[in-house]
């Protein structure tokens, strides 16, 4: 059965990006960048995530597996505009994804079709029309949300997400583009509760995926007597 | 060799508690309250924390084997004025440290001697002086930075917590009070370093814990070109 799964590296203060690059000068140079490096660089070094980029050599290891696992179980793809335009240089003729990628926007654009199985499709209709198109085209595997963190955000609002992946990187960033932030949109005495379903600890990321429980009131308790 | 850790449970986006609470009405009915207990909530279902508290059963499983690891490694414990303020009543007559206390305050009071082994010093002359002190009564055992959140992070902050352990609940709070937050004072091109030490899986938390390494510039790299 589909899932709506999502996974992002994240610094253990959970930012997946240093703070947002405003445009002035190269975003190579800027903190957003530096920050995005350090918190997904266990992938970089993974002969998974090489492979996808065209790229020899890597690591065979856990973090490898994961990454190979998590492109397997992906039938389709929910993405944000600005992940979609940032990547559309750098992914070159034959994106990773080797499947249809569905681009949340608010502007229209013809369907583009690359190498290898991967299309893009932009969506104007918002978050939940771009899932249920992903939806349809995953042939039974999983919609994957490919991100950024804000169109996650979104769907975890939504309550469109099924399971959440995190790769928490062993370093504080301090300041940056935080994931779970104030935009979930929850009131003071209500959660979001999730059960972890798999840890897996590794020196250079600790992986710890969730399935998606739901929207609950936070109640207090008898503190065991 | 002593090491000065901190041990707190956080939610899933990083908060130890809801949002401050500020003196109108009841503590228990204000919504920081409410994020406490539910990141805290693990802690009370197991044995060696209602021991400590004087409570008796609860779970004898790995997450009663973790707290009773921590109230063991510590010879002495810091901790933040707001913290010990609203322990006090709660605690009562025998406190659940049963070591010398350390309180970061700027108010200066008389020493207080607990039953069980607990006393209260307060330490008017700033953190780095608390963390001394500690050191000097902790036999030779860990200085534990009990808390609060704020306290932790001006230790971390400071360059002299060498462990931190998250206990990561299973819940995303969307506010409230953040461990790893702002404060800490880093610029946008640093971050504090860590390694992951150990990480002990549990349906109910996660604990994650980390040897701190330090602050360090952060870098680009060549995305495994």
């Amino acid at each position: 059965m589909t899932k709506v799964t999502a996974q992002l590296s994240v610094s253990l203060d959970g930012f997946y990006a240093g703070p947002r690059h405003d445009g002035n000068g190269d975003w190579i140079t800027s903190a957003e960048s530096h920050g995005f490096y350090r918190v997904t660089r266990w992938a970089t070094e993974a002969m998974a995530w090489r492979e996808r980029q065209g790229i020899t050599g890597g690591r065979r290891d856990v973090n490898s597996e994961i990454i190979a696992e998590s492109f397997g179980a992906a039938g389709a793809y929910v993405m944000g505009r600005r992940m979609a335009d940032g990547g559309e240089v750098p992914w070159g003729d034959e994106p990773p994804f080797r499947a249809p990628v569905f681009v949340v926007t608010h502007r229209p654009r013809e369907r583009v079709v690359r190498q290898g199985g991967t299309s893009f499709t932009y969506v104007t209709d918002g978050v939940a029309s771009a899932v249920a198109q992903a939806r349809a085209a995953a042939g039974g595997k999983d919609v994957a949300v490919a991100g950024g963190g804000s169109l996650v955000r979104q769907v975890l609002r939504a309550g469109l997400l099924d399971e959440l992946e995190l790769h928490v990187a062993p370093v504080v960033l301090g300041t940056g583009m935080r994931l779970l932030d104030a935009d979930l949109g929850l009131d003071e005495f209500e959660a979001i509760e999730l059960t972890p379903t798999r840890v897996v600890p590794d020196p250079q990321v600790t992986h710890i995926r969730y399935a998606v429980t739901g929207r609950a009131p936070l109640t207090l308790d008898s503190r065991g007597r």
